[in-house]
């Protein structure tokens, strides 16, 4: 009570990083860790969909166990927004953090490495490897920035293919991921029927709804509003600094959305983490003391032009674009499918993945979906190994033994 | 398909106001409408909770109806983080919109001003009226800016008494508020128990929870990284220029979690706003252009350091801070309260207006709980009011006649 007043001043320094480099992603120098890299064009343009070339796009992948002589076990893993090629797998020069599904990948796990050849890449536009805004241009020798042209998932997916192509496998066992992983799923059935064996699209949605969508966008905002994110052109600032508070801020919203008011009130409270007196305007509380951590993290190991690149390019997923209509879209897919929702998940709620498999149902389809009782919010397709080993698990031996 | 490749260069001329005065906040020389005013200090200094004192507050307030000759039939209204004094009433100058309740207050309306004399003040560190920080400091002859010091419920409420006082207001028949409103009508309660008969608290929580602090966190900090914040200090700002980008985009975040998700989908789907193509990087999307139109709508009326001030002050709303929790607290609370859920609330979920109830009620209390079943989310308490208007005519009724 017998502070004096305390100025709103607000310290960017306090809060913000200040000493990164201008951008997280994998840049020419870096360790690679165990990735590989894979030219995938062939000189001639490669057409997006809406609109726009790239000449040559390279994929950073990785890939763990033995491909069959007949190449009949691979398994394409495919990571959501700020994911990249390390799935599976420890901390290691180039990869500051262990595989992120590293719990249902390996020897003996539910996508059992011992008997499957799994395959999991960068997407395009990404900032892990593969072509991105980060990369050289090769027209002007410098970052893209914000002359790399707007990607959607069927580009990233038409671009697995070609990988696919270039590693010998005709046709995936499976393909498998998570939110945005599982639109890349989906696109694979919709695209490449004959290409894939199964389908396991988890904690995703047919076609991105009004309010995914505003989240992203705000997001977006966010880091496009950033003095230092300078029109996307932020590589070689004067000054080193990159687009961090805006990219933080963006990884702020999100991260709030990626979990759920039961976590937080059970993990943090009402709890005071700074040392200044709770009533200081810029004193934290420690769920902000935890926004932070996430944000600084990303920004670490993430590019902001790849976040606006690849967050529109889930704004535009719409699996039915083109092909009549979601429920038309969805009743072409014509092999097994596994689908599970996060049942605390208010990102990609769970009437988003029953509308899956109500639709693919409805049309004589084959779908198994899974409701994984958990707190942990739309993160839980990260989380809940646990649960999501088994049906995995079983759906890849099914399929294996054609007796789904 | 034909598109050449498009820049992602964003341009903010196209999205953000570019002319408009630095703060929306009601300046000096400003229409004040049906507003009145009262210096409610005396000359000695006001010293807030948190530390920090205030030697002038002046108290912008509207009120309906006449105070009968024993002052027994006064009513106050508490409102929400961006409202304002003009509860009721239409448009005029000096108030460009409707009254945030006026279907709730009026003649032979639930809360009739045929019966009872209606009081709504803005409070204490808002911008429309009441001292805050876009008041001349008389100690520097320019706006307070970042040294106007942090408020709490608590202070609010002490100002309110005040203005009480001066109105002949002894005791109230009701205070009633929702979502920020609430939060001060649970003050008074636990403040003042005897200068109120009942108490009307709506779409509230007995303490701000974790999420609903790290919302407004991220709101606060949209605001304080736009350059145009200036640490603060942006109503003399040589460009004219205030922080419209930032208040903007925390708007709309806020604007998110005011709703849900099955109104923004039935409303808005996947429509495509933008005369641009789809896949234009910055072509909009119909959510993301009504979202631009609330966060527009905001920057007009409203104070960026406001925002900051009133927003904290609610993530430090703790009723059992300093009386041995919140049992402890609502257990003491010793007069009708009726408390009501919006069954679609996202961000002050329906477990914490239970949790209302059920503590009042298990220390002996007398409370009533309504569940207003409506797929507006927040914003119910806002939308509902025909939903809303009978318990809230009946408890007013019941208190009258002392028959609760």
């Amino acid at each position: 009570m017998a502070d004096q007043p305390q100025s709103r001043r607000f310290d960017p320094a306090r809060r913000f990083p200040t000493d990164l480099p201008a951008t997280g992603a994998l840049m020419p120098g870096d360790p690679v860790g165990a990735r590989r890299f894979m030219t995938v064009t062939d000189g001639r343009p490669f057409a997006l969909e809406g609109g726009g070339r790239l000449y040559e796009i390279t994929v950073a992948h990785e890939t763990w166990g033995h491909l069959d002589i007949d190449a009949s076990n691979a398994v394409l893993i495919c990571h959501a927004l700020t994911g990249d090629s390390h799935a599976a797998g420890g901390i290691a020069s180039g990869h500051p953090s262990v595989g992120w599904w590293d719990d249902l990948i390996g020897p003996g796990r539910a996508i059992d490495t011992d008997r499957y050849f799994v395959v999991c890449s960068n997407v395009l536009g990404g900032c892990q490897g593969t072509t991105g805004p980060s990369t050289i241009n090769p027209a002007t020798g410098r970052p893209f920035g914000s002359d790399f042209p707007q990607v959607t998932m069927r580009d990233m997916v038409r671009v697995q293919k070609l990988l696919a192509d270039r590693l010998g496998i005709e046709r995936w066992l499976s393909v498998v991921g998570g939110s945005m992983g599982g639109m890349q799923v989906l696109e694979w059935g919709a695209m490449y029927p004959r290409k894939v064996r199964s389908l396991i699209p988890l904690a995703t949605a047919a076609a991105a709804g009004s309010t995914q969508i505003a989240w992203s966008a705000v997001e977006r905002l966010s880091i496009v509003t950033d003095p230092n994110y300078n029109g996307g052109d932020y590589y070689d600032a004067p000054d080193g600094h990159g687009p961090w508070q805006g990219l933080m801020i963006g990884r702020e919203i999100a991260q709030i959305t990626y979990r759920s008011a039961e976590v937080f009130e059970r993990r943090f409270g009402r709890a005071h983490h700074d040392p200044r007196s709770e009533f200081h305007p810029w004193g934290r509380f420690e769920i902000e003391s935890y926004l932070d951590h996430h944000g600084q993290k990303l920004v670490r190991r993430f590019d902001a032009n790849s976040y606006l690149v690849v967050s529109k390019a889930m704004d535009l997923h719409d699996i039915g674009r083109g092909r009549g209509g979601v429920s038309a879209a969805l009743g072409r897919l014509n092999v097994p499918v596994l689908t599970a929702s996060i049942s605390s998940d208010t990102l990609y709620p769970p009437y988003q993945q029953a509308e899956l498999h109500d639709e693919i149902v409805a049309a004589g389809g084959r779908c198994r979906y899974e409701i994984i009782d958990s707190p942990q919010g739309h993160d839980g397709f990260l989380l809940e190994s646990e649960q999501l080993g088994p049906p995995i698990r079983e759906t890849l031996e099914r399929v294996e033994k054609n007796d789904v």
